[in-house]
C-alpha cells in the first residue's frame, strides 16, 4: 500500500439505477475521517497539484470523467478516472494533479484524517526531498 | 442526534469550480466505514425504503436533485436534496426513502459500519415495533 493504485469498487446495476460500493478493509485501505466533492470544474482548470505529509486519499470521478496524475516522487502513472467503479488509492506523499474534467463531472475524495492545514506540501522541490528521505 | 436532521456542509467555489467537504466531528457525527454512490436512477425508481438496526448514514446528493423522505416511527420529514452542500444525517432507526431522482443524479452515502445484511430492516411493521421500543 506504499505505491498510488487503482482500486476496483463493486457495481451492481438494475432497474433502479447503479449503485458502487467499497468499504474500510476491502476497496478502501484506512477508515476516512473527511470526505470532499468537487463539480463544475472548468475544462481547462487544475485540481489538486500537492501531497500530503501523513493522509491518504481515495480519488473516484462518481460521474464525467477527469485525468489524475499521481507521483511518488520515483515514478508517475495517469489514470482516466472515468467510472464510479474505478478509484485510485493516494498513500501518503503522493503528489495528485487533476485536469481535463469533462463537462458535468463529480469528483469524491475520502481522506484518512481531518483537514490540517500543515499537513499539504505544496512545493514540488521539498516534496522531492521528503520522498527521498524516507 | 438522535432524530434526522439536516446537515450543512461547507462550499467553496471559485475559478477552478465547487468544493464541498465535510469532516468528523464537525458535519459528519460518525466515522464512515463504508460508502456508496448511486446514479442513472431513472425518474419513477424508489431506492432506500429501508432502515437500519445500529448503523448512521449520512446521504448528500452531489449532483442533480432527489427526495428523501425520513421517517423515526414517530415523525416523518421529507427533504429536496438538490446541493452538494445540503446532506441529512439518518440515526440508527430511521426508515430512508428516495425517489424523484432528476436525470443525472448522484447520490453518495456514507454509513458507519460496514455492509451486514443482517443489520437491514425491510419489514415496516417491525420498524415501527423497534422504534416504540426503543
Amino acid at each position: 500500500m506504499n505505491r498510488p493504485a487503482l482500486v476496483r469498487l463493486s457495481l451492481t446495476a438494475d432497474a433502479r439505477g447503479e449503485l458502487c460500493f467499497g468499504e474500510w478493509g476491502r476497496e478502501l485501505p484506512f477508515e476516512p475521517k473527511r470526505f470532499f466533492s468537487i463539480r463544475a470544474v472548468p475544462p481547462t482548470a487544475t485540481r489538486g497539484d500537492h501531497a500530503h505529509r501523513r493522509q491518504q486519499q481515495l480519488l473516484v470521478c462518481l460521474e464525467g470523467a477527469c485525468t489524475l496524475r499521481v507521483d511518488d516522487g520515483e515514478s508517475q502513472q495517469s489514470f482516466r478516472l472515468d467510472s464510479p467503479a474505478v478509484a485510485v488509492h493516494a498513500p501518503p506523499l503522493t503528489w495528485c494533479t487533476l485536469t481535463d474534467f469533462a463537462p458535468g463531472s463529480v469528483l469524491l475524495v475520502l481522506a484518512s484524517d481531518r483537514y490540517d492545514a500543515d499537513e499539504y506540501i505544496r512545493d514540488y522541490q521539498e516534496f522531492l526531498r521528503l520522498t527521498r528521505s524516507r
